[in-house]
């Protein structure tokens, strides 16, 4: 139910609005494809409050989320024709950053990444969007090729009001203590177990 | 990744690509609420594959999942208008169902819930739909308005290429018996724990 009532009050002097709207930073991590997946759902209730929405996709694969990317890019193009909702921006490490000079053919990840979290870094100071997804964040974290204490610092000290989704598996525990909501996914069952490949219309 | 080896290669007498495009029937259950949101991700990439897509609501609240239903009007106009993406519809028990003559004031939920699931099954038999959301459905098998097996028979027997994901907490055996895929959403940490309420756009 969307209204449940807190389990606790904190006494931290905030009312209960200044609390209900304090932006909220996620992180869906596990095993299980649900995290970008649900995110992406997220997405769409910020899209319905005219919310600028900001897609960061740290991943290679062309073909991964495609669906996601074209349902949301035509959300954008209704927005700007019609003013329905809001704006969405889709930017793709894989092919390199839209706002990059350097070709997508750039061998050079670990650069690439960091490239990509400091324009996030610059939009967060800009309050460029009000929903941020950074999709499949949490392996340049584990791989070492970003700091997670300055993700969660330039998190955590954000300005104005912007919610923040990070999704993949294997989110740092520094990353977890300092987000609002967690939620993990668990595999209890999946086709693949029984031999089905992934399909088109479903798995991207 | 979209297109992990299966751990299996099960001797079922298909061929990978039969077995590839087996459709899916999927669960996702648990406490936390990325399950309806992870549904409505899903059925994007469904909408983006030209998929009609259906929606079935098994809730009361007419504010809940407000944000996702305006969103998926929106890609339903756009599909009707440019013929991009697929035909959506989106189905509420909550306000009577839209093909119902009775009025969205009626108490009995029990015959309501009856109602929606021999309308649901009208369809698979039909093939109305390639993608369906039968969203919190797990409540009436749960409280019993609706038999279990009924809904396993005919899902598991369904024509054609129709996808169906059900949501809701507390999934019996049989339909997490039934399913190709099943995911928890599990909790690690919501803000309701620290006393913040639920806020719009994010939480509907």
């Amino acid at each position: 139910m969307p209204q449940g009532k807190p389990e606790v009050v904190p006494d931290d002097g905030l009312t209960t609005r200044q609390r209900r709207n304090r932006p909220v930073f996620a992180v869906h991590t596990g095993v299980m494809k649900g995290k970008s997946t649900a995110a992406f759902g997220m997405a769409l209730r910020a899209w319905n409050q005219g919310w600028s929405v900001g897609v960061f996709q740290f991943v290679k694969s062309a073909k991964w989320r495609v669906g996601e990317e074209s349902a949301f890019r035509a959300l954008g193009r209704l927005h700007d024709e019609t003013g329905e909702g809001g704006p969405v921006e889709w930017h793709k490490m894989g092919e390199g950053w839209s706002w990059s000079r350097k070709a997508g053919t750039d061998e050079d990840h670990a650069a690439n990444a960091r490239e990509g979290w400091a324009e996030i870094k610059r939009r967060l100071a800009a309050e460029t969007h009000g929903f941020y997804v950074l999709d499949e964040f949490t392996y340049p974290l584990k791989w070492g090729w970003i700091e997670v204490a300055d993700v969660v610092e330039a998190i955590t000290n954000r300005p104005g009001r912007q919610h923040v989704v990070i999704t993949g598996r294997d989110a740092p525990a520094e990353l977890i203590e300092a987000a609002d909501l967690v939620t993990e996914m668990t595999k209890i069952k999946h086709p693949m177990d029984a031999g089905q490949k992934g399909q088109r219309g479903i798995e991207w």
